[in-house]
């Protein structure tokens, strides 16, 4: 499986450079100009070559509701969804194979699935989501969306005395269940991660993230969790700890380098402060951010304090896309708004830096792949610059970051294995795909969620509105 | 050129329908189930009929400098744009066809081109674009961009005593070949309007302004300006005025249903009561905003005192794309993080309503096109529904809008005239466009802007950066 791609454009300090590339072994072997052949020889001409971006925060199966959620910020949504989420194991593979296929084609080369589990198939619905992703040949990251308590106890309480109804599943039993998809499907040599992911304050029990930490540590496993996307959730996290969720999750010992945290809206100073000081990264969803008016996380701030961030298109259905190019833009341009000084804004070079790079740090994979250098496995994708979208000939990365490129991803290798050519996925029919999502699925209107009335009013009430 | 289109799904009130729509002599002539053929079979099976949308603002040849402009605000941005802008007449056909492309293939039929004039060959720029917009088919209304003072006097002077440089062409001049480009080009009934565009108050004086007034009146045509783009505007309207941007263009009768204004971001709530009273349209341009910093419009606001909205792609070098569904979902969704209650947020089917028949009443076009209408124009966009993009099938207004489509416009008709059909562009070879746009441009890293060197350290300062 050894070639060479040649004349190829890449990003250099602050220029581009016209280069040839050996890979060997699945590795970056070498990057110069006029390199000997080896293995198969790749036209570079007309292209540009990118180290893979990282997906770095996504739910696959809501695909299925994706265009349909109504117009709501997150705690009612999220009862919307689950009102309307009855998956089966069919569903979760076709969402999986949807997802992978979508992050390549914007070019990403890896995702991180913070997998909905199927209620009592919880091990099924991971073997079928690792099954859909091996047959893409994405790497993938599996994530497995665990809590330890219901739907309304993410809402703050307010003045109320609400009781909420306990867990289906006890604390102890999920973890079980985790250490054995471990087991199971770990396998990295594979490009099959699993991470301990406990969706995060609002649902889960300090035993929950107690249980997690011991299982990454024995295992030396990632952490992926979300924090502080909204502020209904800043407010239950003053109710539960008398403190902030960040200082909570560092005294318990949940933030380190292995961590990762979608969203981090609401964060004060200080709370920046510590993520900076554990290493943990912060995945930036913007598109589900404002689609859900959870508000503009200070990427910003992060990274003036030196805080690592990835850029996600979080769960289809509050995105409505796996667009990764547009997460991107949009990740990147946001903040301009938010600081008058241009001198702060982040510059296209940045960007992909953030989404390559950025990703792989925050899966503790920053030594392995994430970027265009010599000894690292070959995450790569290829861009076709003489697409319409990507022309006239400007600054390529500009055009990429900042444009709107649609059909430009040309070829995609993960590992050094060639997974979409001539801008199409090798391993399945994307045709057939298409067909069984339509198969699948109805032309709906608006639906009416049963929990969302009954939790809409104290929901207002304790938001204030 | 009669013809009707089978089985095709359109949005009814809170819900979809499946119907024939049949269109005689340009116009839509009847929509119902079961209807009689006439003219050719159109199938419209899993497909969804809108009413074209309205590119309602942007400047075609900033295509050539799409990707590469430095990450600045709006003032220094001009600056170094106009640096690198030695435009040829070639340049402004190809890009007013590229421009005109990427319209179509993201549900636009109309586009307005506030276009920039080549000093000295401003009937040729104009000629040259009306004859690509002629070509492509698409409905298009030229906004020649005027303005009759030098670049710097749109920063504010602060304390300083600036002496700007007299603009190289008179008023009267610039007045003439305004009412020359009238005579020649004004042709609605070929889907060809010119607009009375002084750029804003920035770079006009009341002169200018007022000349304008009166020579769309004259002729009843629309006028066009930015306005409120960026706080630097703000202040440099106080400094000029001594009241605000919207207050003087009031007084001096610039604004009514004619005038639409793009931009608008820094509008006290009188102001908004003005353009509301005077039936002036918004025109925003969420991707622009963002990426020159100016600011979030406060869309929420114009629509609740009924102010009418449109959206627009502003020109390609600071979006960098002219991708219409881009800009609307980004204009709808933007809006969530600015206002905690949701009940206040955009809709779905509220923006396609914003991007269709606000974008027609804008243009004073309200009565002709905008909405599938009997006796309406039949400016239609029909979207493939089996496209990855919009799949699972669940909400498909949701889907277009909230999701990231690409490569769903499989017809589109203006006037009647079928100008793209099964996704391919009929009246120009794409390829070739694409061949001709790369023959043109080079790939290139970061350039220095003169200019922004000279006025930078003025920027900061009145600026407090």
């Amino acid at each position: 499986m050894n070639f060479t791609i040649q004349n190829v454009l890449i990003p250099i300090e602050d220029d581009y450079a016209t280069v040839d590339v050996q890979i060997k072994d699945g590795k970056i072997a070498a990057i110069s100009s006029n390199l000997d052949v080896i293995g198969a020889v790749i036209d570079g001409k007309n292209k540009l070559l990118l180290p893979g971006f990282v997906n770095a925060h996504t739910h696959s199966s809501e695909m299925w509701q994706r265009g349909i959620m109504s117009i709501y910020p997150l705690e009612l949504w999220l009862a919307e969804l689950y009102d309307f989420a009855p998956l089966d194991t069919e569903q979760v593979y076709l969402s999986a194979l949807g997802t992978a296929v979508e992050t390549l084609l914007s070019g990403g080369t890896s995702v991180v699935d913070h997998l909905v589990l199927i209620p009592g198939k919880e091990l099924e619905t991971i073997t079928v989501a690792v099954e859909a992703y091996r047959k893409v040949g994405i790497r993938a990251i599996i994530a497995p969306l665990i809590q330890d308590q219901s739907l309304t106890a993410g809402i703050p309480s307010g003045e109320s005395d609400v009781i909420h109804e306990d867990y289906f599943r006890s604390t102890q039993a999920t973890l079980e269940i985790m250490e054995s998809a471990i087991n199971q499907f770990h396998q990295p040599e594979d490009g099959i991660y699993i991470a301990l992911a406990p969706t995060g304050i609002q649902l889960c029990s300090d035993a929950l993230f107690k249980g997690c930490i011991e299982l990454s540590d024995k295992y030396n496993l990632c952490r992926h969790s979300h924090l502080l996307e909204t502020k209904a959730q800043e407010k239950l996290a003053k109710e539960k700890y008398g403190c902030t969720a960040v200082e909570h999750l560092h005294e318990i010992g949940y933030l380190n380098y292995r961590t990762s945290l979608a969203h981090c809206v609401h964060l004060t100073d200080s709370d920046i402060n510590i993520l900076a000081q554990t290493q943990s990264t912060v995945v930036h969803n913007p598109l589900s951010n404002l689609r859900l008016g959870s508000g503009i996380a200070p990427i910003l701030k992060y990274r003036q304090v030196g805080v690592n961030v990835s850029f996600g298109c979080d769960g289809a259905s509050s995105n409505d896309s796996q667009d990764l190019l547009e997460a991107i833009k949009i990740g990147s341009i946001l903040h301009n708004v938010t600081d008058l000084d241009y001198q702060h804004w982040i510059t296209p070079r940045e960007s992909i830096e953030m989404a390559s790079l950025g990703g792989a740090k925050g899966l503790n994979l920053g030594e392995e792949i994430g970027s265009l250098t010599v000894g690292k496995k070959a995450d790569l994708v290829m861009y076709d610059l003489t697409s319409l979208s990507l022309l006239p000939r400007t600054d390529p990365v500009g055009l990429l970051v900042l444009g709107r490129p649609t059909n430009v991803v040309d070829s995609v290798w993960v590992n050094g294995k060639l997974i979409v050519g001539n801008g199409n996925v090798k391993n399945i029919d994307v045709d057939s795909l298409r067909q069984e999502l339509f198969k699948h699925s109805q032309w709906q209107t608006k639906r009416k969620s049963k929990t969302v009335k009954e939790i809409e009013t104290h929901y207002r009430g304790v938001m204030e509105l």
